[in-house]
């Protein structure tokens, strides 16, 4: 592992590190945020999962969590949206390949060689992170944007006990319904039989999840279309699910949404980590 | 005046607009945040000058100001930092031309046809601010970053009674005896001798500041050297200006350093716009 750079950052430290990943064959960046707790022993764990053609430096730089990290004592995660590189197949579509992993592990060439997302931040990541950095792994919980969102909360119901909370801003909540799931899913694995486990409405209704949801989605964002909240919703109330989701109005789908509500999404999370 | 985003953001509105600059000579790009108080009322307005290579972008989307902006009620507003533009000359350096307009005005070609920054920022873009949305003019307070803090500093002492407070991350403190500042100040100026009315360090000497000043610079900033922190704290010193310089342990010059002060900053100049 490398480190690309560290920052000094509310009394902790930003971190930009790579390395060689086994599971998408290909080098990865990722970011975290220790809070100056970190000096002291193990700190629990928050991951952010970022949208479509972000990649570790969008939330790093724009979600503003830092600050509310720092005051909770939590570290951070920002794991690439992708592998990258010359030799991993991409598209020209944002929405598909470099930029566009949707946390999922492909199977239809050619982009099973390095599209191994899922595996990657649900498997080689967190082992590396456990041997490198002071964190406390019993202690973790998710977050993400978009894209993001969606990968947020599969993983949250897919690996019971691994996560305490999860919560997402502008999450895709079905993408077997949308042109945002469809269409990647159909490139990547191919078979809809198995879109199931990675659409976060479907597992809402088959397993639901152990512990508090957390969702802000604005009234105005522009792909609220794609987003299909709206089946979320109804599978969360159904499932007499812990959570909330939220309208806000007048909102977008930008960073500025996402920094507005940052503070209540760490100290949603902060409350189930303490617990 | 042309919109080119406005996105809703803790309560108000981050804005982006376009204009034709009188004074540049070209178009000049420009950011506003307006706090949800903007609605019923002028508020007070706080100036954030940008440093070398930024835009009105990066301090908009990386300096998290708008959160406490938003809790104090106070606008924000972020200007260019050069002309821009295939007409505008431009230097393969980073720190001169586009991108470096070191808020002076020109006077040697080829620089003087679009680089008047000093009067774009402290007559132009302030004109057509009041005039454009709900600020209350009579309560203004100025920040910047580097080129941005040399900015802010010499503009709040250069204009008394403009501005009710100043203060800067890591700003250029003594240009005339730098090398982030002789080269430009050679270049578009020529001599020497009309150095000292845009040196902070030379006009804390000639006349000070007739309100509060806080300044933070980092001990590990990588640019300590370029910065001539130590200048000006021997003059503000001597001067005895009402005011505070802190060493920051650890920082660097990045906008992880900035965000981590920014809260103080603003709440720094709330208790002066709000007196």
């Amino acid at each position: 592992m490398k480190t690309l750079s560290e920052n000094r950052c509310y009394g902790g430290t930003q971190g930009v590190y790579f390395h060689a990943s086994t599971a998408c064959s290909c080098g990865m960046t990722f970011a975290v945020f220790l809070p100056e707790e970190a000096q002291y022993g193990p700190v629990p764990v928050l991951w952010f999962l970022s949208g479509l053609t972000c990649t570790h430096e969008n939330a790093m730089t724009k979600a503003g969590a830092q600050a509310w990290a720092a005051e909770q004592g939590i570290a951070l995660v920002f794991p690439d949206t992708s592998p990258r590189g010359d030799d991993v197949p991409n598209d020209e579509a944002y929405d598909l390949g470099q930029g566009a992993g949707f946390y999922i592990d492909a199977t239809q060439a050619p982009w099973d060689a390095h599209f191994k997302m899922w595996t990657y931040v649900t498997e080689e990541l967190p082992a590396l992170l456990a041997e490198t950095f002071p964190l406390d792994m019993s202690r973790q919980s998710i977050a993400g944007h978009s894209m993001g969102g969606h990968g947020a909360l599969t993983m949250a119901m897919a690996l019971p006990g691994r996560f305490r909370s999860v919560s997402a801003f502008a999450p895709i909540c079905h993408p077997a319904a949308s042109d945002w799931g469809r269409k990647q899913f159909a490139a990547y694995w191919g078979d809809e039989a198995d879109w199931g486990p990675h659409d976060a409405t479907i597992l809402m209704k088959d397993k639901g999840f152990d512990g508090p949801i957390l969702i802000d989605t604005g009234t105005d964002d522009q792909f609220g279309d794609l987003l299909g909240t709206e089946h979320l919703a109804q599978a969360m109330a159904e499932k007499r699910q812990e959570g909330q989701i939220r309208l806000q109005k007048g909102y977008d789908h930008s960073y500025f949404f996402i920094s507005t509500f940052m503070e209540d999404h760490v100290a949603f999370h902060a409350e189930a980590l303490y617990r």
